[in-house]
């Protein structure tokens, strides 16, 4: 039976005169192309490797170190997560290692190590393999559609080469730690690591990510065949990722489809009530956020709103009842070129709280999908992919125990242009109001399609908006601090 | 007797109207200041908070938020440090919380928590109570002289009004958190924390590093002087910090000053030879990182030398031996703009090993003596000073356990001609060689006398300068690797 291995394992060799002929071209052509994309900077190229056991990928890693130029190429092996990696989504270790445009990331095993093990095991767990199938193939997508190349290596050869190898390295005592105490193990594994292999090469192999097997028995030919492999990915002109067909996460249903018209924008609450139960729910908050059950959570709160909706003052009630440890405010404004470089959520996930700790965002990830789409910064294929590429990231950060929860704060017209004008009246204010401001106000319609596409499409059940009137602040700041209590009580 | 505390344990208090005429006025100052210090962007501004209990700390915090704009102020409080942070020097955590210039940076507690907490104790140890006070007085020195400017608020008042606070803060049901449980402890500790601060706030007082005591059992007091203090600060137009006398640790003696001269360049080894030793060496070295021992401790590897010395290609002979989850090879290139923006050792500390790994360094921070001081893009202070920085630097990873061991590469001129005479030959060394290569060659002499200095400065017994001949390069590899592997051996 014919298999995606057969050329691999009929353990292909190159003699060494060949060898250095075809080195000598393919050196010069892959510096060529590596500085033509460090130039261009359109994109980041990610190459991760894995394969079976003593098949010289560290070998390979040292290669590629010495035919590029180094410093635009980084190297990131990932061991067993650490405590400080396992309070965050394990996600998150895999999207701070990527790689900038124009440079090379290489990356050892960790994106397919849960799922090449899990398809290891004697009786894998379908729903589990689907599972982690499902999420490799979106965080790839994910990372294509942001400019992130992606070729995947899998090293392979026959049984008896493995063997081979495997006794060379354990002869050479500078290699010999590669193969370790129990090397009768790898081979008593081939079958098994073949078979798996297989089956996630099979499951996640699209042509915008693709696997290449890469014949390891003979150096010559795995050391050609991977440069010629990079060589022809540097030299691909473009890369398409589909849109993706489905949001990726249940929405909440029965919704109207005007949310912003439908509020009470009268709404409003005394003085003395206000003190007194501001008060109240910033006990409460406090002891919530006290409990022991919420070390192993997280809280995620997101503001955004029209200008002058009171984001900041509302914050500031919140935080009042935290302790300065626990929590950060993440003021969010346009990106910096270093973040520029990186996929759009990079930032974000930089920035997510560990367990037990808060992160307040004022303004979001959602300011691709409002200002962003709005003013044109972002193309219209960015910005309608980030609908479904925001509801995946909630869904990480809720499936890792972080209770997420957006506010969008809503003020009518009339009362943004009374809010502007004591601004500009105030001293100490009118830092607040720029010119900008007044240029997004004449944009008051667009930017409120924007906000109710966005309610459709990201009001999840994970990662609930509260769309709120704050025309009266006294009563957004109490509804805020009451859901906000509410939700972690309830978790 | 007179203290310090004088006037705080006074109690004084600002009358409400009194106070609000003068807040407006502040207010509108300090954001007037908070931009001009965002435009002229030299310096950041570091806000370091402590106090006895109960003072309103917190609540200050909150109105700085208010106060300034807060999309520049960022506010770091540290809790005890957790396991991951332990893994690293622990002023690791106070280098990457730093400000970046523009920007303003309040830091709760962290710097002091262990000065503060030895001084408390019934009898302080004279010894670890010195070193705390010096290596605090150290790194507010080298972070003034990098352009963060520094300010300490110590929040204060007498034992009557901190009592009274506290029954106030107990009653209030969202406050009640911040006095916590045992809150008789907070009156029983006064005497105790208020000689422990007024002990620190002694010995680590300096006119480019000020303790400011700020009234605290008022608000409106409290309130105002801290303001006050903030616009102070911004208003003032420059900080000077004496250059150090003491280079700060103990350079290994007897070393003639002309070190590079007295090199055999005539050096080499047989290819033979070479390859079995170099393989005895990879094997000594692999087994020496994977012994239980080395998870206490890291390896910092520093290479420098002319350029075409053969740094990457003797990199590549180390990392050979070594499991790519243990290692991370960092080139270092010109800083980037947000690095510029802040303490030059800051992109240094981003890249420490934690314990138990190894970080190899292509070219280091001796670019500030090196390359920044022979082309001038250092002033003369700022590489002058570096010689202090660095040692400093290097003493904090070896406190912690690293083991740091600093290589210098050395070639002859009519070596490193013959190389660039090569490297332009060859069509995939090319890269290797640009007209800045040929430009540093004709400053030959300054590079020397540079690295003379530098030897002369910052070869230390914690960390010394490995000096080479890298004529020959099987020479230099032989050399390095037995190096790192008989001071791994030995430590």
């Amino acid at each position: 039976m014919s298999s995606m291995f057969d050329e691999a394992e009929q353990d292909p060799s190159l003699a060494d005169d060949e060898s250095a002929r075809i080195e000598e071209r393919l050196r010069i052509q892959l510096l060529n192309e590596q500085y033509r994309h460090l130039n261009q900077k359109d994109r980041a190229l990610l190459i991760i490797v894995a394969g079976i056991d003593g098949a010289g990928k560290g070998d390979t890693v040292n290669l590629l170190h010495e035919w590029l130029d180094p410093r635009h190429v980084r190297t990131i092996a990932f061991g067993a997560p650490t405590e400080e990696e396992k309070a965050f989504p394990l996600s998150r270790r895999l999207w701070l290692g990527l790689p900038p445009k124009g440079s090379v990331g290489i990356m050892f095993g960790a994106a397919y190590t849960p799922l090449l093990q899990e398809a290891a095991e004697k009786k894998p767990d379908p729903d589990k393999l689907e599972a982690l199938i499902s999420a490799t193939r979106k965080f790839e997508d994910t990372l294509v559609a942001n400019d992130v190349q992606i070729i995947k290596l899998w090293f392979h050869m026959s049984r008896d080469a493995q063997r081979k190898r495997t006794e060379k390295l354990r002869a050479n005592p500078s290699t010999a730690w590669q193969v370790g105490k129990d090397y009768e193990k790898i081979f008593k594994n081939f079958d098994r690591v073949r078979h798996s292999g297989q089956r996630v090469i099979e499951s996640t192999d699209t042509p915008h990510a693709p696997w290449i097997i890469i014949p390891s028995a003979d150096d010559n030919m795995r050391s050609i065949r991977t440069a010629q492999t990079i060589l022809d990915a540097f030299k691909r002109k473009s890369i398409k990722v589909p849109l993706p067909h489905n949001p990726g996460a249940p929405l909440k249903r029965n919704r109207p489809t005007r949310r912003l018209d439908q509020l009470d924008f009268e709404a409003s609450i005394e003085k003395e009530t206000y003190e007194r139960e501001l008060s109240q729910w910033q006990n409460k908050l406090a002891i919530a956020v006290r409990d022991k059950s919420f070390r192993k959570k997280s809280l995620v709160l997101v503001f955004e709103g029209q200008d002058a909706a009171g984001k900041g003052g509302t914050i500031r009630r919140v935080t009042h009842a935290l302790d300065a440890r626990q929590y950060s405010t993440i003021p969010i404004a346009a990106p910096r070129p270093f973040e520029m470089d990186r996929p759009y959520l990079w930032r974000f996930w930089r920035n997510v709280p560990r367990c037990g700790r808060i992160a307040i965002f004022d303004r979001s990830w959602y300011g691709r999908v409002l200002v962003e789409r709005v003013e044109g910064y972002a193309t219209r294929q960015a910005w309608q992919r980030a609908y479904h590429e925001i509801n995946e990231f909630e869904k990480q950060l809720v499936d890792h125990g972080a209770l997420v929860m957006k506010f969008w704060l809503a003020i009518t017209p009339e009362e943004q242009l009374r809010r502007f004008k004591d601004r500009e009246k105030s001293p100490y204010k009118s830092f607040k109001i720029t010119p900008e401001d007044w240029r997004n106000r004449r944009q008051w319609s667009a930017y409120a399609q924007a906000a109710e596409e966005m309610f459709a499409k990201t009001d999840t059940e994970h990662a609930p908006w509260h769309i709120l009137s704050a025309n009266d602040k006294k009563h957004a700041r109490l509804e805020v601090l009451q859901r906000i209590t509410k939700a972690l009580e309830q978790a």
